[in-house]
């Protein structure tokens, strides 16, 4: 027993090498950083009751914007029943029938900064089912909106591709129906969740969370290392409760397994959520849920490179794609805790670790730049210059240099007791 | 209350044209078809109880064979340990030190009719540290075998991709120390998830399933919609109970979130799995434990197309990459039950539906008819030679164009009906 001892001491040492001792020795006491995730948490539940969300006609903006709803399936029916009603009424007075679908180009798009995301502005164009060039859309949009009322009328979820193959004759490509689908979202002023067409499931959750998904209920610290599938229907989620301090945000698989692996949420009180990758709708709307029941921070582990800070900012303010439904999708005041470019050399990530950045690496962070949602965060922008004059990116993984619990015993520890996050 | 009654069948006769209906009339009452399936499982049961796994050595094969082991960490530990030792003689010897690798090429493999499986031959070669040629890989050899010794101590699991990161300089790229995590479970004698490397988990269940993750008892008829996300390292998955009369295999996403929300393991008992797409290592060892210790039928739902009949053969023959551990990545005797070519017209898939297969599918098609595993099976040979004489190709949401929820009303309870699987 004593030998097996030494000898697991001696595996130890051989990868606490003098960095990660020094970084080691700067922790203090787990109760020490507990005590700063409380204020953390006090403070963000604070902000959560004054901030309460501003609806968009409070603001005063000098272009009309347009923003939809999630509504409830009977009020999704009865608007698809007076929209028919009175399309049936224009073509029995003589003028035939006509959508008026909102733009989603991105001429059309403003990012609003007291709202801290992108909203859709007002212009939309007429789409006449009498006319060459639009009848084929308008006869396409007809048809979806037929099939969601059938969705309406059976309480059911389907995904785009089963939408797609109810009439590939018509449809043709799945790209056709599933454009239109957000036209749909647009014209009945509803998220695309509301209509029940909903995204392939891709995220998990673990941690200190419970909640009910289609009536059962969930308790994510006893869902092992695998984790809880997260729904792909927003709406059958409910009855969130939880005593973690704050909400930790992954992008990675791997790094969401070492944590869940290494029950990091029982050392501090967490809910570890990730979409292995980019953010799909499911994630989002999750993690957006759990924010405003729950009222936590929301802290983010992303790979040191433009992608990371992208896919943050898709959590946070949303894709230029799904403008319409910002309001939905998005969760305020994300907080960038690393892996920044500033971390590789304040925690030594060894040369050989880092990744020289590509042209096209370089173009996206220097675009990224220019977005109003990191220039609003003067820290972001000075991480990003950082970056791109470093030319330098890291992975989560590259941690894994210090040994693989490097992450869950030292990083991020010591990341949460300096409160080093912007 | 009675008009929403009429609104409701109104709809429902909408998309219940002819073809469905005629397929519709066909179904017996479930308790008939409950019948069918409990015959199925019970002589699943039989066959798994006279099919005793025969060891390799027992076949007298002409060619010797090899295969590796599901070991326990401690094993493991003393397998490296010893080995470690032996190196030491060798090289105090004055022989320096080499390490013996088993091939993993294709000329050292092998379809074994006999356990309906792919087993490596075998062929090994030297791989000495004093050589300019191999000094390279016998050095990353060394160095993975004593960072799996660090994981043996610390019992925790990492991904390929952490093991990458422990030694860059070293590794350079991560298909090396990939390939060489492969040779270095060869050389042991032991599965890749004995070493506690694993891979990010893909994989969802839900059903009538019962299991232990990581100590946490989770009932899989409790995962709403969602599911359970399956754990990315099997050895720390146990104590599996179930009522269910079969596993459903099934390749998609959008097939198997219709397949929750209607909760089809209630009404016919069974156990939903999907890896969403290619077959992952932690989907094939769950699906391999299942079948093992629950003793249950697998019936597969996959595309119509040669990628679903190879994601079919992944689960049940293996992958030529990691065939040295095919005995416990793979699960016996799965049955194609859908969709298969000869559905298409069976079920009168419309043809706006149905896909040309392009020059690549054909080949795909082409060079299964010519792969053992295929071959040992007249009605897959009879399926495929359909397929690719027909050159048309369906996805499982094909069955979508006769209404959203024909799946699992009318489809799958007929195919159940008539036992018409293969």
């Amino acid at each position: 027993m004593a030998d097996k001892k030494k000898r697991r001491r001696a595996a130890a040492d051989s990868d606490s090498d003098s960095d990660t001792l020094q970084f080691k020795s700067k922790l203090k006491p787990d109760s020490n950083i507990l005590q700063i995730l409380k204020t953390l948490k006090s403070s963000a539940a604070n902000t959560a009751a004054s901030e309460k969300p501003r609806p968009l006609s409070e603001l005063n903006l000098a272009t009309a914007c347009r923003e939809v709803a999630d509504l409830p399936l009977s009020s999704v029916q009865s608007t698809i029943e007076s929209l028919a009603l009175s399309l049936a009424h224009s073509i029995l007075s003589g003028n035939g029938f006509s959508f008026s679908v909102p733009s989603r180009a991105a001429a059309n798009q403003l990012y609003v900064p007291e709202l801290d995301r992108i909203v859709l502005k007002d212009k939309s164009s007429i789409r006449p089912f009498a006319n060459v060039s639009s009848v084929r859309k308008s006869t396409i949009t007809t048809r979806i909106i037929q099939l969601i009322h059938q969705l309406c009328l059976k309480n059911i979820h389907v995904t785009k591709r089963d939408l797609f193959y109810t009439d590939v004759k018509l449809f043709q490509d799945q790209s056709h129906s599933d454009a239109i689908l957000d036209d749909v979202s647009c014209i009945l002023g509803c998220t695309r969740s509301s209509l029940n067409v909903v995204a392939a499931e891709k995220g998990v959750v673990v941690g200190r969370l419970i909640f009910s998904d289609n009536g059962d209920m969930i308790d994510c610290t006893k869902m092992g290392m695998g984790g809880k599938a997260i729904p792909p229907n927003i709406d059958r989620v409910g009855d969130m409760q939880s005593d973690a301090l704050f909400i930790l945000l992954v992008e990675k698989d791997a790094a969401y397994m070492r944590l869940a692996e290494d029950r990091f949420y029982n050392r501090f009180p967490c809910i570890i959520v990730t979409a292995k990758g980019q953010p799909d709708v499911a994630t989002r709307l999750f993690l957006r849920k759990m924010k405003m029941e729950l009222k936590l921070p929301v802290l983010a582990l992303v790979d040191s490179d433009p992608y990371g800070l992208k896919i943050l900012s898709v959590y946070g303010c949303g894709s230029k794609n799904m403008s319409y439904d910002s309001a939905n999708l998005t969760t305020p005041d994300i907080k960038w805790l690393g892996v920044r470019p500033s971390d590789l050399d304040k925690y030594n990530i060894p040369e050989q670790c880092r990744l020289p950045m590509t042209e096209q690496d370089l173009k996206t962070g220097r675009d990224l730049l220019e977005e109003d949602f990191v220039k609003k965060n003067p820290g972001w922008v000075e991480e990003l210059n950082l970056m791109v004059k470093s030319k330098q990116k890291a992975e989560i993984q590259a941690l894994s240099s210090f040994g693989f619990q490097y992450l869950t015993e030292v990083y991020l520890p010591l990341k949460l007791q300096q409160q080093d996050w912007l």
